[in-house]
Order: C-alpha cells, then structure tokens, then sequence
C-alpha cells in the first residue's frame, strides 16, 4: 500500500473523493436545471478525470494537443474554445476526418470566412460557435453589435451556434454578484441566439458557462449547454468568492520541508513556483492567500500558516499574523491548496490519486499545444 | 526551410545568436576574474543549451530529475543546489555510483547528520556544500552563526565546501548595488569558509553565483566557482536592474493575433499564461511590462505595446500610454518576451532555435522532479 510518504516531493495529489463529491454537485445542479454539462478539460487536462466526471461526454478543450489527446481516449463530442486561428484548420480538419465532432469558435467575419472556404475546399462541414462577449472580460462580439448577423452569414452552413463564457464571475463576491452574472451569461447568449435566429439563421447551440455562473444560475431557458471545468478540482479563488469550501479542494501540492529561518519565522520546502505555479489569484480577492494554504499531509489544515514566498524549487511558508511557525522538522510533509488549480496543475505530468492517504493509482496529464 | 510561420503557435523561441553572444559575454567576464563557470541549468533544462555554453562543463542543478537528465547525457560533475531533503538520498547514492560527482547542498545539523549516516551506511562519499545565507533571500547559515561549525563537523569528510547565492540581487537596481551585492556575496561565503578552515575542517569548493552578480563583481579572490543559468536567455527583469539590454533576450514566445476588442483598444491572441507563465517579475520594478514586451515575428520589438492580460490560452496585448494598438490582422505572428525565462522556458517542451527567422533546429527541455 503506497502513502503520500512514498513518492519524492514535490508532487500533485488529487483527492478522488472530494473530486467525485464536485463532480456530483455539479450533475445534480444541471440536472435539476435540465441542461446537459459540456465538461471543461483544461483544468484536469486527464482522461482519466474526464471518465470520472462524465466518461466519453461532450468535452470542451483549450488547445488542440487536448482534442487530439481526448480523441485518442474516446471523445467524440469537442469543442475548441479558443477562438480559431485559421492557420490550425488543417488539425481541425484531420480531426473532423477521424469522425469527431470537433467545433471551433470565432468572433470575426475574418475567421468567418476563413472556415467557410477552408470547409468548402476540403469538402467537410465544419462546426463553428460564435462567441459572444456578455461582460466585457475578453473576446466576443455583443449581441447588439451588427457584426454578429455577418459573422453568422459568412459561416452559411457551418454556423453551429453561439458561446459565451462569464470571465467576470471570477471577481463576483457575493451570492447575488454570482446569481447575477449567470443571470446575465445566459441573458445575453439567448439574446445573440434569438437575434442571429430572427434574421434567418438557424442553428441548434447556445453554450454557455464558467464554475461560478454553472454553480448560481437559477434559470437556463434557451441554453443548450453549460461549460465549467475548474469545479472538478475547485482552487482558492474558488473559495474567496464562495463557490466552494476550502474543505472542497481536491488537488493539492505535497512537499517536504528542507529548512528554517527562526530569526524570520520562515520554514523552506521544497516546492516553489515550479510545484505551485507563480499564480496569485487570491492577491486581489479579501483575503490574500499567499501562493497557498498550508495542510498536514493528511489534509488537516494548519491554522495561520501560508506559503508566502516561492523562488523555482524553494517555498517559504509563514504566519499571517506573525505568531510563531509551528515546530516543523527537516523532512516533515505537508500539503501546499493552491490558488488556481488550472495553473498549479499545469506545472505537473502525474496526479497521485489518493483516497483518504493511501495513493489508488498515478492518473497522467497532457501538455503543450 | 521552416521559418517561425510553419509550426503551430504558441511556442517558445531562442535566438541562438544572442545565446552565443550571452554566453561569450560572461565567458570573458570569468575568464578576467579567474573563476571558472558552473552553469546553472534550471534556466534553459536543455542539454543543447548547456552543449552550446560548456560541453561536459560542471553545472548546477534544481532538481534531482535534472541531475539524471544531464547525467544520461554525459555531464559529470553537477551540484544539486536545492537543501537536501533526506528522503532523496537513494536518488544521490544512485548517481554517485553511475560515476558522476554529485554534490548536494545543506544548512542543519539534522540534514549533515543524515548525509553522514546514509554515506556511512552506504559506504560512499557524499559530498555536501554548507549553504551560507550572504543576504537574508532564503536559506543558509550566516557566516557568524555557531551552527557553521556544527554542520562542518556533523559532516566530517563529506564538507566539500560552502555555496551562497545573493538572491537579492535580482532587486538591485544600480549599477553600484549590483557591484555591492557581488562584492558582499564573495566576502559572505569567503568569511564563511575561513571560519570552517580555522576550526581545522578542510574542503575545496567556495561557490558563489547568481546572474546579477555574476555580471558585477570585479573580484572573486578566495571563490573557486561562479553560478548563473539565467544569464543564458535573460529575460525582462534582467533588463530592468541593467544586467542585460532588451536586445539580449535570447528567449521568446510566437503567438497569433486571434481577436480585437476595438473599443478597449485590445488585440487578442493565442498565447496566454499557458504560454508565457504566471510571472510578474517586473511588477516591483521601475518599470512594469506586464505580461511581456512584444516584437514582431522576427523580433524587432513593437514601440508601446505590451500583453497586459491573461487567461490560460489568450492574451490581451495593449499600449501603456492608450495610444491605439497598432492595425495587425487575424493570423498575425507575434513574439513575445518574457519577464522571467526560467518560469516562461518552463512552459514549454522544445525550443524552436533560430539564426535570423529561420529554424535550424528544435532542442527538447526537460521537466518534472
């Protein structure tokens, strides 16, 4: 039976218990509001997280390297959410050959046009969402906004219907801030949809989603899907803004403490940004939470204890309130919450997978583009 | 021939010109000062990278997975410069006895107790480095702490000397500061070393090194090795202390334009913090260039834009001063240059190496623990 204690520090764990509880919260949420989850690989970036989740679903990917990686596993149904450079159409097109469904996204007549005769000269239908921007946080065009029925013409036959994604729910802080801007995600794809649609352009999708709005929408009438990813794992930003409990992290970072600086209250591991990634999400939440919180290696959460600094293979841990660290020994092992476990993920190819501390199975990660 | 239009963005970039030309540049400075280089290698991970600097050179390590790496590829003298935790000593003892001189690095008592007992009951010869701390960055014992001696002793015949690294120096902004800090880094491990050497334990090795430093000091009487790995590539917060100018950046990341938002005076691309890391390094600086200054794709650098955003897989560039971005169409190639290139380099497998715009050759880096 293999422990935490085993494996040379640092090194990813994920809590399968913790994940199958969000995974479970999540289906339950859509299937009250009856709208099915397009599940967001990027986070997790593992087939066999995705199996756990919803196995052989509708997946939504951030690059292309995912699809390909997910379309060797099983998964049929893809959406690539990032919007398309045309210069990547003939991945999509070994895709669509291979018999995937694989949907791309797009905000411009430029990329509009750029499908369609891409499509046209390799004889192949090709999906494409447009995005829709209903907060101002990234890419999209508004609902209002002429461009919207030419993008929707230029696609022709390839228009498969209409995304958006509420970026800014990430700095919503209150239940009502939450409720609000789902309220307004799917307010404002239904609104593009219907505008595209009564224009003579008909189409079956309107997608919609992010972990804070999937978590607070009270009303998804007209929407066909809801994309959220992060929640498998749930992170620090997660919990400052209230959509879980810190008691829902299901990854963490485990490492082993290399040193001590008593004359400034510091304990050193040996995890620093590489293990945790140089992510600071919490910086511009209430409560700053360093690089991270601090548990035991079992997953107790140490009170006032915080990883506060990181240089490449060095981590600092300290007391926000100055009170003195705990007693630590060299070689002690501890687990470091991370603020966005899309980002501390990215930094590993392995999760131990661990069901209380004993360690189930090594799941592996995919990387690169 | 396959120039940076061919392979499918992001990906990472290096100038193998301005590579050379950072290396010749501290290969003189060394040569000057009579100190031989140990590379750092946790900068690039790329055994072509450390070919091109020093061919079968002594290096430094970050991880043991590194040591291995470099180890398979002929390198055999190689110090692990991260505080030993006890637990990775099989790993050692496994280079040790494939030939290869691996030193570790340590600042307890508790650490050169476990370093003398598992050489002792391996029958090997460890050898171990006392970290010395010259400026109150991290780690070390401070020359004058009563707890030098007890490490030197606790390690008997395994002391291979003392290692300090002035990690302050990243935030020395002036010429002068950086002459200090070199200067107080080779007094520090200097005074150090003389302290052990009185109470009779012996030992070869005084290294000191970190890239500032390495480029400032004008005397390293008493050192018998200098560290740096950044200087390699350097990167955005090297320039901004001086070390190095824009021009010198070795390391790049090629993104496409992917979107517009007009009225924020935004250009979208594929490459963000996935492609660039998390890394703020210039943030505290005088000067903050968000994520990265960009150029075009071969390299001369664009006046006032700047990647100011990111989510996992765009960027959001625009101008500090709000002047408009300039006019660059869907499918445009970019470059953009990092803040930190050990943390950039890091999200990245393969270095996509050019003389001019055109790619001679593609170098694999190594990762993990």
């Amino acid at each position: 039976m293999t422990t935490l204690d085993a494996p040379d520090t640092p090194f990813a764990v994920v809590d399968v218990e913790r994940l199958d509880r969000n995974a479970a919260r999540l289906r339950d949420r859509l299937r009250q509001l009856g709208v099915p989850l397009r599940l967001h690989v990027k986070t997790a970036k593992s087939v066999e997280v995705a199996d756990r989740v919803q196995a052989g679903g509708p997946i939504t990917v951030s690059t292309l390297a995912e699809a390909e990686h997910f379309a060797d596993a099983g998964y049929q149904d893809i959406l690539y959410a990032v919007g398309i450079d045309p210069h990547k159409l003939p991945r999509v097109a070994a895709l669509l050959r291979r018999g995937v469904t694989l949907t791309v996204l797009l905000d411009t007549v430029v990329q509009a046009e750029a499908v369609t005769s891409f499509a046209h000269k390799e004889t192949l239908h090709l999906p494409a969402l447009i995005e829709i921007d209903c907060d101002g946080h990234r890419g999209g065009v508004a609902p209002t906004d002429p461009a919207l029925v030419q993008i929707g013409r230029a696609l022709g036959d390839n228009l498969a219907g209409v995304l958006t994604h509420a970026g800014e729910s990430y700095f919503a802080c209150t239940p009502q801030a939450l409720r609000q801007a789902a309220q307004n995600e799917r307010d404002t794809a239904v609104a593009a949809a219907e505008t595209l649609r009564a224009n003579g352009l008909p189409f079956p999708i309107v997608s919609v989603g992010s972990t804070p709005t999937a978590h607070a929408a009270t009303d998804l009438t007209g929407v066909t899907e809801v994309r959220a990813g992060n929640y498998v794992f749930f992170d620090l930003v997660m919990a400052g803004i209230g959509v879980c409990d810190v008691q829902d992290l299901a990854l963490s970072v485990v490492v082993t403490v290399i040193g001590h600086q008593h004359d400034k209250n510091w304990i050193l591991t040996d995890g620093g940004w590489m293990a945790t990634s140089r992510d600071r999400g919490t910086q511009a939440q209430a409560v700053d939470q360093g690089y991270g919180l601090v548990a035991d290696v079992h997953g107790t959460l140490m009170p006032d204890l915080l990883m506060t600094g990181a240089s490449q293979e060095h981590g600092v841990l300290s007391t926000r309130d100055g009170k003195p660290v705990p007693d630590l020994p060299i070689g002690t092992r501890l687990r470091i919450l991370p603020n966005h476990a899309c980002a501390t993920a990215a930094q590993h190819d392995h999760y131990q997978v661990v069901s209380g501390t004993t360690v189930e199975a090594t799941w592996t990660r995919h990387r690169g583009w």
